[in-house]
């Protein structure tokens, strides 16, 4: 007997960002986050349960993954199974749609996808919410790539899963856009479970930090629902920033930025002096995500070409929630 | 009547940092700190209290200065004619001594020697710990320069001008130098003065940089006393990046970092993680300064040099405090 599931999701990048588990097991953050989710980037995953499986197969880009991955993966459809009383394996194939060379394939988007084919899959029908509790237990980020647009993830209350979950707050089809620019692809040295860790237990900022994400939870908010662009940008700039400053006040510092980096920060703040509104966020790595007005971004890629190459500049307009995918539209 | 004063003074860098003052007017600090008086960069200054003049004259590695330049320098002598109940007009002199391309001119080395030279022309013949207190009210980082080796300069109580001074730690004759990598010589966009302030007023981090750095303090000084050079490293490097995720903090964020500056970083690192204790420290600009073993400066210029030019590494053993200098010292 089988039974599919198959589910679209896109990555988001947080605007106010989430750095620091207050419950490791439960992935329960130490602040509210709120993200855009972008259109460029998604995650098609297909779960199929088999009633004919021993165990769980896992495959990423149609390459068969190890025992380690495929233990990760097992965990999280446990909490589906579990709920539908069943015990039956899964064959999960997942594809990542990222621009070549952009290297941003994204655990956000993985497990928000998961969460979608999972929930068909098993038959379960559980509403978005619970599936954004769901989708945060594999990793914090994917609570909000459930949804569309602006998304806030609230951080919820003490150990209660249910409690931390995302809401859409805006679904941004008003003049915004991002830019990421790919500064270097590669795997990074330092994984954000670990970063996250050594920066609560170390760095003198943590809970200023926190406190100051807070408030500007409630600036962003105010910003977007008067559609006001500036303060938008300027929230997410410092917001990213302080981010890692908290970080760089960890013992010993940590800092994700490499030399273009600083070159791309240099850069949209010149063109930003210009006149063209935008400001740059970053996450756990030096890639720099640039947020723009949509109308702006063909003239503002023309700028970051004089100092990026094409393949370094993908451009993405705002990206809708996760989306159940029919056998027709499973083009693989 | 003429009577003269010629003073060498050499420029410090801070390894606890001195960023903030509460008392803008007087130059007393927000917090304690700690250098290192560095031998390779220092400022030679004669000053001739002359009855003929009508006004100070200030004379720069041989150019007549203006009267916005000229007028610091007056109302910096002015703390000694006043003490001294005079009120001849001085010519002073100065000549920097910087390597080259290195553009680490210091207003640390320039009030200290200014400070000494003063005191031997007006005859005051005051001691050194005054001589910190008035050199402070030229440039906080000159309170410093009066010392040889590691300094620390105390932020004293609330508004007394008298308790805020520097004295002498340790002469620093054990195995210790420093190599200045010159990322950029232009002049800085945002002056200490305005950073510091934009940072008190705006960081969520100032507070707890204050405290951190306090505690910075006497965990440098034991570091010092056991000659324990690996936790010497670490406390620099930590406190200096703390600083500066302080300023990033600010809003807007403020950062001085350069694309070569995170270069020098991440070399640094490679050095050191090869096996050669190494640590860098920035203060408001993009240069990077390595501290390191004197006995090991070589070989970390040589790896240096496979990423920088030779005219952007200048190394430097320990410097002294300030000397007076006698008419045949004074080669100009």
């Amino acid at each position: 007997m089988k039974s599919i599931g198959r589910c679209r999701a896109h990555t988001n990048i947080a605007l106010i960002k989430y750095w620091g588990k207050r419950n490791e097991e439960l992935f329960l953050p130490m602040n509210s986050s709120l993200s855009l989710t972008l259109d460029a980037f998604y995650t098609d995953t297909e779960v199929t349960l088999d009633s004919t499986l021993d165990s769980d197969v896992f495959f990423l880009d149609n390459v068969k993954q190890g025992d380690k991955e495929t233990a990760k993966i097992t965990n999280f459809l446990n909490l589906f199974r579990n709920r539908a009383n069943i015990e039956t394996k899964a064959c999960i194939k997942s594809y990542n749609h990222v621009p070549t060379a952009a290297g941003l394939a994204s655990s956000a988007s993985a497990f928000s996808a998961l969460a979608g084919a999972t929930n068909q899959a098993t038959g379960l029908n559980l509403d978005l919410k619970t599936l954004s509790t769901l989708a945060r237990q594999g990793s914090g980020s994917a609570t909000r790539s459930i949804y569309g647009g602006f998304v806030e993830w609230f951080m919820g209350e003490s150990d209660l899963s249910e409690s931390s979950f995302a809401i859409p707050v805006d679904d941004a089809t008003w003049d915004i856009g991002m830019i990421v620019i790919a500064v270097n692809t590669g795997r990074k040295k330092l994984s954000s479970r670990v970063g996250m860790k050594q920066t609560i237990d170390t760095s003198p900022f943590y809970s200023s930090w926190v406190e100051t994400a807070t408030k500007d939870i409630e600036k962003i908010k105010k910003a977007i629902s008067e559609k006001d662009f500036i303060t938008l940008g300027e929230i997410t700039e410092s917001n990213g920033m302080k981010m890692h400053a908290t970080m760089l006040g960890a013992f010993p510092p940590i800092s994700y930025w490499e030399p273009d980096s600083v070159k791309a920060i240099q850069k949209v703040k010149e063109i930003r002096d210009m006149g063209l509104p935008c400001y740059v966020t970053m996450d756990a790595g030096p890639n720099v995500k640039v947020l723009c007005k949509r109308s702006d971004m063909i003239e503002i890629e023309n700028k970051l070409l004089e100092d990026f190459t094409r393949d370094q500049i993908i451009p993405s307009s705002v990206g809708e929630g996760i989306k159940l995918l029919s056998q027709d539209e499973w083009n693989y």
